[in-house]
């Protein structure tokens, strides 16, 4: 049988959330939409704005992280907001981390990138490449609102997180166990910013507008996609581990939105098995799934042992979720 | 002992090369640069433009390496150039090879992506999560080439390359052996690409130049230090794996430059064990690794059972380089 049951143990998990709030009243005046109505839309009563680079807040949730240990051997950047095109943005978090000689880069899957990186992360210790990973996604994505696009502009959040993955000590029982991801390019065009690449560059004002260069989102048209992929994805996860969400101890799932978490119950998690994080974050894309996570840990609500849901949707669209035995 | 060795092949490759072709005497005056000084200086005496987008050029070589095969259960986009910030360019490309529903996503490590892709796509075989990966490595940096600076900008070509990753049959000794990365943030301004990101948007006059929307290369310092931190690199893959440059049938080396190439020299590969298309492609980015691969296995050069190095420099600045079994 080909399933991925893999010795490998989240040891430990990190958080920074930038002290700068912006409440749904400062938003409104921008937003040109009420306070109310920000909330009642989205979900979203208030989001942290960043006033420091994205590697600067990468570094202090991955010293969270990190703690007293050991330096990483591998670090790897999982974000859609990088500071410049090249270098990708794994070496100035290297470089404000203090460390220098450990190979370090990035995986971009957009809001599905620490999920695509903990996977990645849990093959290189199966196969013996790494033994103490970091995986870092810092999101600096407020200043790329479409405050004339006022649903998807009151989403977004800045704030970074991280996890440190290891091989299992030979007497627990940590586990990755499974994960299912889909890409269905039919809904790229669904979440984009257009900019920034080769298709609209941002020197040339021919091919490029304003708009180009801000978060667009068909919200709507997104959600009704995620919610019929995400069946599909769990019927196949679950099909294949032979689970039901009676099993599982904890949903920890992408804070697309209010409305998107709380999709949960739908497919079966009450909210005493979720964990919100969205009227007080926003969307923090990449950072949203290890930013539940580490307040999770922080809560106290995470016992070793217990059977964990990781996932959500991204751009692309893709739809992603993992199994792991925490 | 922590040697991951991987019972991994690359089963086939893939090249597509843009038809249009541009000369050092057709850079000439656009670089106000003799055409003997480009190519002595540079070592590249013509590259290809491309005329079809990047995921376009991804797809082509992709079918190439594809050939009558099923399609790959998973899609590693390993590119510098996006075609836009998001979604990263894996779904575009799973588009435009008329697929759907196959997990996809992107790793950027600049010039290093495909082997950091590589060494990804094996540790995921290894820990049977796939078992068909395809890569692909699509640069289209042509039109960010700064003509002020005509060291970079005679460099630059554009291209993609590809390959197939699988399970190696029991019967067969092909594997991937042994890989050594090193970041080293300290030159990570040496090769920039500044913009595009949050550091300088590209909505921001305030914040960003059109020189921050071009590539800048400190060439010079790049040799310098690539020159030692690559001796460094292969002196601890070499003592890991106790072999010298003997034991090695072909070096697959980044054609960052001609002189770059030329470089293989100094660390004992005459030029009979590598393939140098520095003066027909330029640097190609993260497609020059693969495009090197391809060139070989189309001339015939590659023999199953011969040992290979793959590797070479990239922005971060990041050396790197994997030994595999063919």
């Amino acid at each position: 049988m080909w399933l991925p049951m893999q010795r490998v143990k989240i040891v430990a998990t990190g958080l920074y959330l930038p002290p700068r709030i912006q409440t749904a009243k400062e938003l409104s005046p921008l937003l040109k939409r009420s306070e109310k109505w920000i909330i009642s839309r989205t979900g979203v009563a208030e989001r942290r704005i960043a006033e420091e680079p994205m590697d600067v807040m990468a570094a202090k949730a991955a010293r969270d992280a990190l703690g007293d240990g050991p330096a990483p051997d591998c670090i790897l950047n999982a974000s859609a907001t990088p500071l410049q095109l090249i270098p990708d943005s794994a070496p100035f978090i290297e470089r404000a981390l203090g460390l220098s000689g450990i190979p370090a880069w990035s995986i971009h899957s957009t809001c599905l990138s620490f999920l695509v990186a903990l996977n990645t992360a849990a093959a290189l210790i199966t196969a013996k490449v790494f033994k103490r990973i970091l995986i870092v996604s810092s999101e600096n994505g407020t200043p790329f609102r479409d405050f004339d696009d006022p649903e998807s502009a009151a989403l977004f959040g800045d704030g970074a997180a991280a996890a440190i993955i290891e091989p299992t000590p030979d007497d627990e029982q940590s586990a990755y166990i499974d994960w299912e991801m889909n890409t269905w390019p039919e809904g790229a065009e669904l979440t984009e910013f257009r900019g920034a690449g080769t298709k609209h560059p941002p020197n040339h004002p021919s091919k490029t507008t304003p708009k180009d260069n801000l978060f667009q989102m068909k919200g709507a048209k997104v959600y009704r996609m995620a919610r019929d992929k995400i069946k599909e994805n769990l019927d196949i996860l679950y099909g294949r581990n032979n689970v039901t969400p009676d099993d599982f101890d904890w949903l920890i799932m992408h804070q697309a939105s209010g409305r998107a978490v709380q999709m949960a119950g739908r497919y079966g998690y009450p909210p005493e098995k979720t964990v919100n994080i969205a009227a007080n974050v926003g969307n923090t894309i990449a950072a949203s799934i290890p930013m539940v996570l580490a307040t999770a840990e922080k809560r106290g609500l995470l016992k070793r042992g217990d059977l964990l849901l990781l996932g959500g949707t991204g751009a692309g669209l893709s739809v992603a979720f993992s199994i792991i035995r925490w």
